[in-house]
């Protein structure tokens, strides 16, 4: 066996030594990086040299043995981005307010602002940046939400790979040329359906006005950015354009369908591709519930601990319930706690929903979460915090897989009816199945086709037969309006000329007539 | 090893016996049929029981061992139908005239009513109806070109699957509610790329606009017939809009990018994907050629004759090349028909194409071939006739694989110099070689892609989650014209009032700086 394991470093290390391309890869923190580590890993097993660029503050991104990572420096320490990070989290438990957009627009700013910082100090440090260059990697995966990938990608001449399930404001489609019409696509947080009346479009096409403001304020520092590096005339939105490939965390059983483009690849659920066997322990619990099964509950990589008075409704209620709860809390555990919860740091989140007992998944409705839920097939328990989350349960209530519960205004009485419901009204079960075997169902997995186009990108550099011209167009020209100004126009001159022969005919006729009346 | 044969053949019985599932399938007659039969007999092989609908009175669909068929009286003979073809082949070899357009749709229109009177005579036919709803298909394989299929699927409430390249008047977009702006969508036949002066963006806009209405006149008897079947607002678009998946014979190396829907599933060049090995005679006369290499030439399968006096610049053509050429002509052959030249009534045309020695391909610019010109590589002379070939050629024109000869203004010299050129300027073999890498470049062959979406059809009875909810939208609606011109009248009463109210005031005002005057 030694010698067999020996045999397979020896193959692994030929395998990197001719290793098909150069990798580099942008990524961006946090659980953004989650989804796109699986697929950094896979091309790194195909034999790919793949290099990271890690800002050196950072939350979640660190080195691997599976591949090499660059550090840059960064003119922040990791307590400004953490004190960043925990104003993101401010106020999730408590009401909104109604100003709370422009706030919590305003966070984010800050946020992507502080990064954006970061990237800069990567752009300025002469050495790194000479040295990425004289790499001449082949492609240069990243994720949009920061902007120093594509920057790189256009700087250095490198074609971009996209890792991403969407920009706020849908820079993404309106980067992409992809057209979005408000008529049947909902705007985040609309709380509309692809299937609106009236007063539902009105309120659809304002937020789409809305939407489009609100991307130059949110981009104003990207734009700035890339305005000084690029071209004066250069907007952040105009760099996106020149992505080659966009692999999209969407799927159409989560997603509302939707015009696409020719180069928009769809890898939603790349994050429940691969599972693993429960650790025995997990394992023991959870085949012990029962005819019963057993509920996991967890709130996402960002947000472990909550008020101590809203853990206690969580664990009211629970004590209530035949079911086996698995519960990732980083919080103090009461004396009381009932014996049917098992409190966790980390919980293998995925393996758990594939088990045949799992009965209701408790979320805060990320889009991984949410994906590993719908590949699994488990009716969901949502509590909505920040971000895309809200839209993302208002989807999935929609379409009856889920419940929704406000952090803000729990009673235990709201959970226990909650969970009661989700486990035995049947169409809820039903309905999740549904999308699970429509959304397991499809000719490739999400995570070989992401490796697809990003080797595809490598092999042609680029994907251009897949580029649709309308990037060369401004929007007058776009919609055709000089045309149809040209062209009324022409209409217009000709009526006017009619009208104006007749009147000059007419008239030198009355002439005559009264000519020949005075005669 | 008869045995082994014996056995295999019990194998195939029994999985015939326990197929899968039920397949009709409703195809167009002609060159149409070449490629679905493809489809068709692999979804045979997977073991689906397929029955297809076959006009008594057709020019290429025949019976075959491996699928069943079931034919259906029509009110017009084979000569009948023979005289319409005749009519469409009318006028090939002669220039065409200013008024061409509207004969050619004319034409096309009186081809497709007479298919469409059979089509009526297939739904009058109450018992064959009965016998094939009883049958309890669980998908329905169309080309939409006819209406045939489409209304069988919503009469018998069976999902549907297209297989198709497109419709005129790109009545599959429209159906489909696919997005096309003018604005970098060339239309069929305007000569336009997908970048446009504005001088082509007014020619296209206009040519948009003729399309338009060009659709009502096309489809008036199709649109009659499902308003007579069916209900009496439909329409043949509306009824296509019901279609699950659109299989589309389409590749971005020969369309241009363009917005998609998901419901689309491109399978272009699916009669490329299989090779055999060539009859020894023609091997020996390839290989025969030596360096020179050989040429390939037909008119597709529609013209297999040509007026004696065009034959004879071919033959003379020929005479002065040291390419060796393969020709299907059904005309006479001269006496003194050059030597290099073999003429044949029938090619293996895409194993022909495969062989390394293949130098250029001399072709009418019919899809099937030029996806066969592609995927193997092959730079092409063309000399389009009717239909969409002229179109297809400007493609191949444009992007600098092919050159193209007008049939009707033909001179030996121009052919010569024509094959010189794409054989030694070395940019047509890069440029052909680049879009076949492209092409041939993808995570699921074409067949395959094709089998996968039919079936997944009949696992999930349709594919509503990739259908988009503009479908239920009028074009006010969808283009949200009732919802600006709501806004506009909010705007234009707030204005008003505003203006009144002012108006009112500086009255009032005005009035009493008077009085005090007065007083």
């Amino acid at each position: 066996v030694e010698l067999l394991l020996l045999l397979l470093q020896l193959l692994l290390l030929l395998l990197f030594l001719f290793s098909w391309g150069k990798i580099l890869v942008a990524p961006v923190d946090g659980s953004h990086w989650l989804s796109m580590k699986i697929l950094v890993k896979e091309l790194v097993a195909r034999g790919h040299e793949v290099i990271v660029l890690v800002p050196e503050t950072s939350l979640l991104i660190k080195g691997s043995q599976s591949f090499s990572t660059v550090m840059y420096k960064v003119p922040y320490t990791k307590e400004e981005l953490d004190a960043k990070m925990n104003e993101l989290r401010k106020g999730l438990f408590k009401p909104p307010q109604l100003l709370d957009l422009m706030e919590n627009v305003n966070r984010l700013v800050n946020f992507t602002t502080l990064q954006a910082k970061g990237c800069e100090s990567l752009l300025q440090n002469r050495e790194l940046m000479n040295q990425l260059r004289e790499e001449r990697f082949e492609v240069l995966l990243t994720d949009p939400f920061l902007p120093c990938g594509s920057l790189l990608s256009h700087l250095f001449s490198i074609p971009a790979v996209y890792f991403l399930r969407g920009l706020p404001c849908q820079l993404d489609t309106r980067a992409n040329q992809c057209p979005s019409p408000p008529s049947f696509i909902p705007i985040y947080y609309s709380d509309n359906t692809d299937r609106m009346n009236f007063p539902q479009r009105v309120k659809n096409t304002l937020l789409y006005a809305l939407e489009t403001y609100l991307c130059t304020v949110m981009y104003a520092s990207f734009d700035d950015l890339v305005s000084r590096y690029i071209d004066k005339d250069m907007t952040y939105e105009r760099l996106l354009g020149e992505g080659a490939i966009w692999l999209l965390r969407y799927d159409f059983t989560f997603e509302w369908p939707r015009p696409i483009m020719p180069n928009m690849v769809f890898i939603g659920g790349i994050n429940c591709a691969k599972k693993a066997p429960l650790p025995a322990d997990l394992e023991e619990f959870v085949e012990g519930s029962g005819e019963d099964g057993f509920i996991v509950f967890t709130l996402g990589s960002m947000v472990s601990n909550m008020p101590k008075e809203i853990a206690k409704l969580f664990f009211d209620a629970f004590r209530q319930i035949p079911q086996r709860v698995l519960w990732r809390y980083e919080g103090e555990i009461p004396a009381d706690a009932p014996k049917n919860v098992k409190v966790l740091k980390w919980l293998p989140q995925n393996d758990l929903l594939a088990h045949p007992k799992a009965r209701v998944f408790m979320t805060h409705g990320g889009t991984h979460g949410m994906y590993e839920g719908i590949c699994n097939g488990v009716p969901m328990l949502m509590f909505p915090l920040f971000g895309d989350q809200r839209d993302n349960v208002h989807r999935m209530v929609s379409k009856g897989v889920a419940e929704q519960l406000l952090i803000y205004d729990l009673t235990t009485d709201a959970i226990v009816t909650g969970l009661t419901k989700l486990i035995h009204d049947k169409s809820y079960h039903d309905n999740i199945k549904r999308l699970s075997d429509l959304h397991n169902d499809r000719p490739v997995s999400p995570l070989d086709l992401a490796v697809f186009w990003t080797e595809f990108v490598m092999r042609h550099n680029g994907a251009d037969h897949l580029r649709v011209a309308a990037h060369d167009l401004n929007w007058i020209q776009y919609f055709c309006l000089d045309v149809l100004a040209f062209l009324a126009l022409i209409v217009i001159t000709v009526v006017w000329l009619t009208v104006k022969c007749c009147l000059f005919c007419t008239r030198k006729c009355c002439r005559r007539t009264a000519k020949k009346k005075q005669a």
